[in-house]
Order: C-alpha cells, then sequence, then structure tokens
C-alpha cells in the first residue's frame, strides 16, 4: 500500500513512522507551506492522510481526479479541524466520488466516549448540567479543539444548547448552555473531560491522551479501512466497528 | 404512606427528613444497637427502608409475616451491603413473599455509570487494564465499599477477573486483575472512579457524592416503587426505569 | 458576643445557625434587598459579617462610625468579592478606624493552599505554564471566582501576567498568560485547581469545597480575631496564624 | 565525561540517548541479568548511573575503588529503590569516600511536591487525614512506588505514623494512617496525588509524569552535579539547588 501524507508536522512524522512500521509505504511527504502540493506526486497512491489545515482542502478535491488505488480513486483521510459550513459540504461532495473518513479525533478511547455520551446524555440532561474541559499543549493555536467540539455535538445532536466557549464576566449559566473551557499548557498530547453536574452529584468522564501515537495508530487504521470502500463519508465509529 | 427505617445512623436520619418532606410518614426507627426490633412496631407498615448492617437480616426476614401494606406483606428496601452469599440467598428467597429492592448504591447517577460499565467493558478490556478507585469518610468501617464490588461486577458480570483489594507487595499485574483501591478521609460522601487504561489512552469514569441526600433521595423512590410491586428481587435499574 | 450580618442568601443564613450554636448572638439580619439598613439597628454590634455584595459598601462605611464595641469601633468581616479599585481603597480607609479582615475565601485549605503558591511559583514559573480552572455551582452570576482571581494573584503578585478569562478563539498561548477557566454546573460549594504544566510533566493543586459550611467556620473564626484588634486591614493569613 | 550506565531497562536506554544528545560519552551500558559487571568496564568514567535493582548494590561497592574521575572515585547516581535498611547504611558507608546522589524520583516536579509536603504537613495535619494514591505502567512489580514511600516520608520525617498498604476489609482508619493505594495499568509513567481530607474540605496534590525523559534529565542533572562533589550523600534537592 502506499500513502501520501499532507502536512509534515509532529503529527505527520509520527505517522510516516508508524506507517513504516506497518509496512506501508510514504510515497509521498507533503508540506504546502513549503510550496510542495499532492499534484507533484508521480504514480499511483491508494490514500492521502491530512494533518494540515482547511487551506488545503481544494488541493485534495483537485487530487481526487488524480489519485488512484490500481484504477479506483485515492481514498482520503482526513484529520483537519475547523472547516467552514461550506467546506464541510464540500468535503460531502467529495466522498460521493471518493471514500472519505473524516474525524476530529482519532484515538480509539476518545470515539468509545463519544459512543457513551450520545447514550447517557438523553438521561441525564434534564436534571444535569453540561460542561466540558479541555487541556492541549502550549502550541495549540485554536480553542477550543475540534474533539471539544465533537463531543459536544454528540451530547447535542439537535444543536438546542448553546455553547459557551469560555466563560467569563457577568455568566449567569442558562439551563440549555453547554460550557467549553480551553486549557492550554506544557505538551500534553490533549485531556478531554466532560462533566455532567446535577443536586448533589457529578458524573465526570475523561479521556487522556499519554501520547500522539494513537492518533496515528487510528488514522492508519482509518487508512485499512478507507482503501476497502468505493466511496462514502466514514468516521472512526465506522472504522472501529469494521 | 407509612414506613420503618431500620438502623438510626447518619443515613437513617437523612432519609426520615426527607420522607417526612415528601409526605411519608415514618412510623418507626429502630436501632437494634439499642435493644430495638422491627418487631415492636405496632400497625401496619407499608415498607422497611435498611441502612443498617448485616446482622439484621433475620429480624427483616421475620417481620416479612407481620408487616403488611394494607393485606400485602411490606416491602423491603435494602442498602446494607457486606453480605455473604448465604444471606444474598436468603434475601432472594425472602423475595419470593415480599417486593424487595437490594442495592450498594440508591444514587441516579452510580446506577447510571454502572450502565456505562456493562456497555463499554465488553470492547475495552481486550486492550485496557482495569481498575476502581473509591474514596469514603474516615468513619467508614470497611473496604472495599459496597458501591465499588456492585461497579467491579458490572465490568466482569461472569467473575472471570481476580479481584486485586489494596493492592501492596510484589504485585506483578495480571492482564485478568481488576485492582479495587479504598481512600479514607474526611467526611465526603463517596466518590468512585473507573479507569481503563490502555497503551498511552486512558478513560476515567468518575461519581462524586456531594451529599447523602443523594441516596435518600433514591431510596424513597425505591419506596415508591417497590409497595407498588406483588414481590420480587429489584435493584434501582428496576427502580430508574419504572 | 453580638454580631450583625450582612446579607440574607445561603451564606448568611449559614453563618447564623453556626454562630448561634458557638454561642455568638445575631442581634440583625440585614437585607438590603429587602430595604433593609444597618443603620436600623438598635444597641451595640461587634462585628459586621458581609456576604453580600459591593453596592453595599457604603453602608458598612456609614455604619463605622455607629457601630461599636463598647466604646470601639465594631469590627468589619467583608466576604463580599467584585470591588472596583476605588471601593478597595475605601475599606483601606475604613480599616484605619475599625479592624476589618477582608478576603475572597475563608476557608481554611484555600487559605493553606495560596500559601503554597506563593512560595512554588517562584520556583517553577520559567519553567511551566500556569493556569486555574474553578467550578461552582450553576447560580453563580459571574465568572472567574473571586478565589480564583486571588490565586493568581498569589502567583503573579508584581502583575507581570496576563490573566486570560474563558479562553476561545484564535489564542496562541503567551508564556506570559495565566490562564483562568470557570466551570458551572449543579450545586457543588466550590473547586479550585492550579495547573503548573512543564515538559512532559504537570503539578496540579486542587482545593474542593464539600460544603459553604468551612465559609461559615472561617468567618466566624474571622470574627473572633478581629474584635480583638484595634484597628487594621487583615486577611485569612492573619487570622489563621493568629 | 564518561558514565557507565548500570541496567539495560527502559530508563537505561533513554538515559544513553539523551546523555549522548547532550554531549556526555556512554563509556558502557552494563546489565548484570545478561552476566555483565562494572569490573570488565576499561578505562576511566566519571560516573556510573544505576537504575537497576538492589542485587547489584554491592557490584557498586566493589566498582569504587576502581572508577575514576581524573583520580578521583567516580560518583554514583542512584535511583533503585527498595533497598533494605542494612543496604541504605551501606549506601551512606560508600558515600565516604565518593559522591553519591540517591533518590527515589529525578523528576523536578516529584521534588518541588516533596518540599511543598514537608511545609504544610505540620499545619494540616491535626485536623486533615492524609492518604497518598500513586499509578504506573503494568509491568511494575512493586507496589507501592518508592516514589509514594519518599513522599509518605516528607509528610512523617519522625516515622510517628503507620503506613497503610493497600488498604481492605475490616480497616477503621486510625488518626495516625497515611494510606499508600497502587493503581496499575496501560504505560503511563506515572501519577502521584497527596490527599489532606478535612472536614468539608480536600487538598490534592497531584504530579503527573508525562514520560520517562524527565527522570532521565534528572538523572544527568544529578551526574553534572555529583562530578563537582568531594564525597557525600546527596538528594535532588541539592541537585536542584546547586
Amino acid at each position: 500500500m502506499d500513502i501520501a501524507i499532507l502536512g509534515c508536522g509532529a503529527m505527520g512524522h509520527i505517522i510516516k513512522e508508524m506507517a513504516e512500521n506497518d509496512g506501508i509505504n510514504v510515497a509521498a511527504m507533503i508540506e504546502p507551506m513549503n510550496g510542495e502540493s499532492l499534484a507533484d506526486i508521480e504514480g499511483n497512491v491508494d490514500a492521502v492522510v491530512d494533518f494540515s489545515n482547511p487551506a488545503n482542502l481544494q488541493m485534495m478535491i483537485d487530487f481526487a481526479g488524480k489519485g488512484s488505488r490500481g484504477g479506483k480513486p485515492a481514498a482520503f483521510i482526513i484529520a483537519t479541524t475547523g472547516y467552514t459550513d461550506e467546506q464541510t459540504a464540500r468535503i460531502a461532495e467529495l466522498s460521493k466520488t471518493a471514500p472519505v473518513v473524516h474525524t476530529s479525533n482519532f484515538s480509539f478511547g476518545v470515539n468509545i466516549v463519544e459512543e457513551v455520551l450520545r447514550k447517557i446524555t438523553p438521561v441525564l440532561r434534564d436534571n444535569f448540567d453540561m460542561e466540558i474541559v479541555e487541556m492541549h499543549h502550549n502550541r495549540k493555536l485554536d480553542a477550543p479543539s475540534g474533539t471539544a467540539l465533537m463531543l459536544a455535538n454528540a451530547m447535542d445532536p439537535d444543536g438546542e444548547y448553546n455553547k459557551v466557549l469560555g466563560r467569563s464576566g457577568s455568566c449567569k449559566r442558562d439551563k440549555k448552555d453547554i460550557g467549553i473551557s480551553a486549557i492550554r499548557g506544557g505538551n500534553a498530547a490533549g485531556t478531554h473531560t466532560v462533566i455532567y453536574a446535577g443536586e448533589d452529584e457529578i458524573i465526570e468522564i475523561t479521556h487522556r491522551a499519554n501520547s500522539r501515537k494513537i492518533f496515528a495508530t487510528g488514522a492508519i487504521r482509518a487508512v485499512s479501512f478507507a482503501v476497502k470502500q468505493e466511496n462514502g463519508l466514514f468516521d472512526m465509529h465506522d472504522v472501529l466497528n469494521d
């Protein structure tokens, strides 16, 4: 199997190392910030793994017609967060012609937590206030994390709640608020805590990533899943339940 | 509705106060350590709420023939923990003639956590080590808590795992261990944390009781449920799903 | 000893109960929101305990000339937070004629934590990023808590750091930031966590209040301290070290 | 500078890599389990760094006469835990002829926490119950960790408290107990939490190691410190305050 990695930050290098350990050939490491492009790739790749940023979406869409899995369009594994609604719609469009796995978090554990939240929130939400706290390293550029928003979405699939990002000042809590707090510091890989706070009792569910390797493991598992699909838009639940 | 409370410790008094606030008549407070007995109760009671200790089980069984809900046998709400297997069998026997709600923890939140553990453990247990940590006040006499054992049981319904109570000394962990650690101190109402520790990621699920009122609230809800039943052995899931 | 309590919220009532248990006479409960005033008090009081809001500062200043400890001006125990700098200056002025204990948090534990932060921050701050997370009940009107700001001040006595209240959006962390996150939910009495996040290691110091009684205990201890002083501005460290 | 590393487990290899990155020559990696010995080393080494086990103490003592820092005896950096009292006395004897840094934990953060415990325990211990919880990876052979015992010792320098290792069964807490709980699972580098639990309030101090690199960093810092000393027994406080 041959893959291209889009984005040569820390995650790109971890994926390269782990993919090669798994016998996957990394045919290209593409860093658009250095002027490189997927269009430069010679030969076929079975999948593109993207840990870069939303600005490179068009480059992937352009590549969809060129990448190839032995005649079929290459798969896309998209870990980038922060897409606009319009960009998200274009990813859905892309998935009509190629397999696309798109998620904010490739870890096994976070996806288990997400499933738990979907199940227990309907039972708890009338009597418990819901909050999310995430902590990431001090170089992260945005807040809250894409994963925190993913978890909030799992708790509120119908968008009935107001997401309070970074509460401060006069801020009487509304029953229909989900507060999301972002802590930054050190070099930790990422911790997410979901809090259900009720009258005299609290339930907390925490996922702690001790290494970014877990995201690479999940991304590689997503590659193996995606290259077997014809086309369609998938998330990690599809991958893990495969 | 008339109830008798067996055991006049802190929980007995909290239940008395909350029951009366809810318009339930506490016909008797029975403290066996003071030589009192359920047999002393004059008139009928609809239910007996037991927050005492295993030594008083026979007193409840003896009372089963006498207590009455307008002609039907009185219900039993049993919060006592630490029963032997033989005693547990006798509770099952008792439930053939009277409704019995038996649980280690009456709180809504802990029972939600228990349901979560039942669902996710089969998915996680091959790749994650499982541990439980509980913290209770400094006057608690036994360790670990009945609730910790209840949660361990939810994680291991088939009894395949070895419960390691209070790990110390030479202690190489076996994959089939569930360690249970007991912290004691101060006057906190009770915290339970279940840990799934995997390769580079950890999931923690914590329930924190901030007041013993939540146990009384659950016990009173169990009374309301139980008095409507003919007979049978129930737990809080039956009560909460009613 | 005779005291007046200014502010009849939850804290006001807890202090009344605990003061009376300690043999202190609560001569007056004054609720300005109901049109009541310290000026209405007949007879002397030895101290005024204020758990109300900044709007009532002038009422205390006016009372300073009237309240009396057997000829000496009554003491003021001020737990209100959210004063402006100008108001804080007026409290300092008040303390020239009467003993004033002014603190954001009367608990023993928080004041111990504050001392710890003063000592370890100079050693850690060059290599560790500093963040504060606080959680309070869902009826609290402001964020972050006065206690969180008090702890931040202990970590940064010279005001060299930027306090980032409620981080969200594009937010590259600066080395000279102290992020303060506010969680709201349920009815918990208040939890504060200070985080020192370094390269591959994190130190967290948490204070958890399980009941508002600890604030009342501290306030009553402050009364006993204050009535023995001539005048001056004090905090809980003065009280606890007495 | 030339060092020998005694013990070729995970820590041995991390130290080797980091030492070489710092320009320190690792002249020998000695694994006694493979029949290797410090006596096999040809040429001088300035220091021996030991992350092995108590069985190798005699090998270090024998080497003391042979190792050399340009004529002076080589320094010893001893991270091994689990020594008997008799062995500890022999380490003290060794330090009369060579510089020895002996500690259960080389991390900067844990040593800061230890200093904090020394300072606050005398103030807290009459009114707060003290407990320690540590979590380590699932391959650790002993419980509790040497670091947990080191922290307990800092809280109780005069040995007045009973250390309760792995509480279970009938276990009424005595005021003079320090409970130490050991959690095992996954591959985390090590977390230690000290709990002071009082009436209605709790203080928790946690140190979380996210990578074993912090121990290697500290060990190398200890080497640099030790090679400058004539002789004597030192701990990390000496190293960090240098």
